[in-house]
């Protein structure tokens, strides 16, 4: 990146100042001549966003198509993607769009022991922040039943792109005791049946699926999710379903049906009946919230440490969801934590809901 | 519509000329200042396109808001539009975006008593034509179980927009024994519970909804369906679930709940498993059918009296289809009709299974 790059950047809008607790960066906010959406320039210092990665919806051809090489498959944890630095004192965690997170930099010490910083002050640690009580998600991994939990998934160094080896990272979380998303292991394609019979048993534990990674210079990567997941993810979105594009749920039940016909899993009742299901308790639920109190929304709950970071995290969110209302419902001290919870006001499903509940008409 | 309003709409590309069978004529294929979509110009006679006519998703309140006068219930069928007209000594008709349409022009005779155009030369008869064999729709009402039916529902005049009074259109019906779309009564806005129940007998037999006509100059019409409709809908398009837009599926969703929660229908496990199975149904079949035959496809059938409207009609579903594939199986004389059976290959599913099945990466 050259500073007439990131000058063109900053003028189309693409790169964009943003500041945390005094600290001031660069934040991409769309891919631009290469450089990955995320990406966040600091003090002189460049973490590269982290790719996104494709996703294959055939189990054996895409193993097959993908790899040249053996590949390492890795749990798939249905949470959010923070990327964990030191920068001076500090530790910061940066979101996948490249803001700095107020909710997993305040919590960080509790999710991950930070002395691999001191050790290695130009680590950077990849990983997925899931639980029941973060302020971004609906839904959970079965195995979090409370709080939220860290799992590396990754390691990139400060200034460079790509990953380190699976060597180097197994090593390293190995010897700090991080917490780590599950690695089932290391195969080759033509293994693809024992990879189905690990599906098989995630998909039957709720579980979200797999990355598979190969163990290369090149570091393909691609993802492969279970039936059970795509169910959970319409469960989890059906209530505010008009703030989400509608093909968030068609390519749902496409990948939902790929997956059972592939790994030979009977389309019976039971199946028909969880997707029905899923779609209609949301819906359901919308409709009697509204009814009962003429908007649509969720309430999140999560704990921080510190209150400006709880007063943090609710601006960032506030800005994040446009023209979404945010409404604070608690914010107080608990057992060593702030406690917050909100209310996210969906003006889609309330405004549908609005005109339609009083009789109105649409053209459609 | 001036003669420079014209020459506008054609040079903007909104009205364009076609041709059948040696008849010219103008055809509005978008809405434009005024005249809407469907409206045809032909020897210096104006057909006005039939409105759109909005949607109410909520009964109650719907028949409150829009309605200022007692209204008709006239049963809504799920099948395609056509105004039917003389032209010369010819009975043409057209379809809802304004084409002469060879199927319902050269079945006419087999479908109603055209002597009412003897007697009265300037009637536009509008109808619903459904049926399990139509060249255009996949699925019938329960009520027609073989070939295809009209039903007349409306009556225009030449030259002229808006519509016969449900009296004067009575009548005639009457008069010359016209097939028609039942029509359940005239009904004020505060005997919702009689409608709801009809609307109730109706979901439980399968049938798609009500058209609600204010008896009234202005004519304000509304439409309801029933949650059996958007459960079948979606049972018929699952299986080329990409050539549609996404929220053709969320859109009914919403109508089903919606129609459920008023209506008091409970939410059990049998609407559920409907539900599911609508859309895994007829995924499955796609992705059968792509591993057989490398291609997505639905198979058309339907019955003509002359070859030449069923090359027509080809012709005409090919221009219309873009860049979908047209592929006949069979045009063969049997039992006083040529029976036409097509296939429409659909693309988008093609394509994508194509891409997928092969183990091909998408990023979403």
């Amino acid at each position: 990146m050259s500073p007439q790059d990131i000058e063109e950047a900053i003028r189309r809008r693409k790169a964009r100042r943003d500041h945390f607790a005094g600290v001031e960066y660069l934040r991409y906010a769309d891919e631009f001549h290469g450089v990955p959406r995320g990406t966040v320039l600091l003090d002189g210092v460049t973490l590269w966003g982290y790719p996104s990665i494709g996703r294959i919806l055939a189990l054996r051809t895409g193993l097959e198509e993908q790899f040249q090489a053996p590949f390492w498959a890795e749990e798939k944890i249905d949470g959010f993607n923070a990327r964990i630095f030191r920068h001076g004192g500090e530790i910061l965690a940066l979101s996948r769009g490249g803001f700095i997170c107020p909710f997993t930099t305040d919590r960080i010490r509790d999710l991950m022991d930070v002395r691999i910083f001191d050790d290695h002050p130009d680590l950077v640690v990849c990983a997925e922040v899931a639980g029941p009580d973060t302020p971004y998600m609906i839904g959970s991994p079965p195995f979090v039943t409370e709080d939220v939990q860290l799992f590396v998934f990754d390691m990139m160094r400060l200034n460079a792109q790509g990953f380190l080896t699976h060597d180097e990272k197994t090593a390293l979380i190995g010897e700090y005791g991080l917490p780590a998303a599950p690695a089932f292991g290391r195969f080759t394609k033509d293994q693809w049946p024992a990879i189905r019979t690990l599906l098989l048993e995630l998909n039957g534990q709720g579980r979200e699926g797999v990355v598979f990674k190969e163990d290369s210079p090149r570091q393909r990567r691609c993802k492969y999710v279970t039936s059970d997941s795509s169910i959970q993810d319409i469960q989890a979105t059906a209530h505010n379903m008009l703030q989400l594009p509608p093909e968030y749920f068609t390519l749902r039940i496409l990948r939902l049906a790929l997956f059972m016909q592939e790994e030979g899993i009977e389309c019976d009742g039971e199946v028909h009946q969880r997707l029905g299901q899923a779609f209609l308790d949301g819906l359901f639920e919308a409709i009697e919230q509204f009814r009962r109190e003429h908007r649509v929304y969720t309430t999140h709950r999560c704990r921080l440490r510190r209150k400006e970071n709880a007063e943090r995290l609710l601006t960032q969110i506030k800005r994040a969801s446009g023209h979404m209302q945010v409404a604070v419902r608690r914010l107080e001290w608990e057992n060593g934590y702030y406690v917050l919870a909100f209310d996210k006001v969906y003006p889609n499903m309330t405004g549908m809901f609005g005109h339609l509940l009083k009789g109105g008409m649409v053209f459609d």
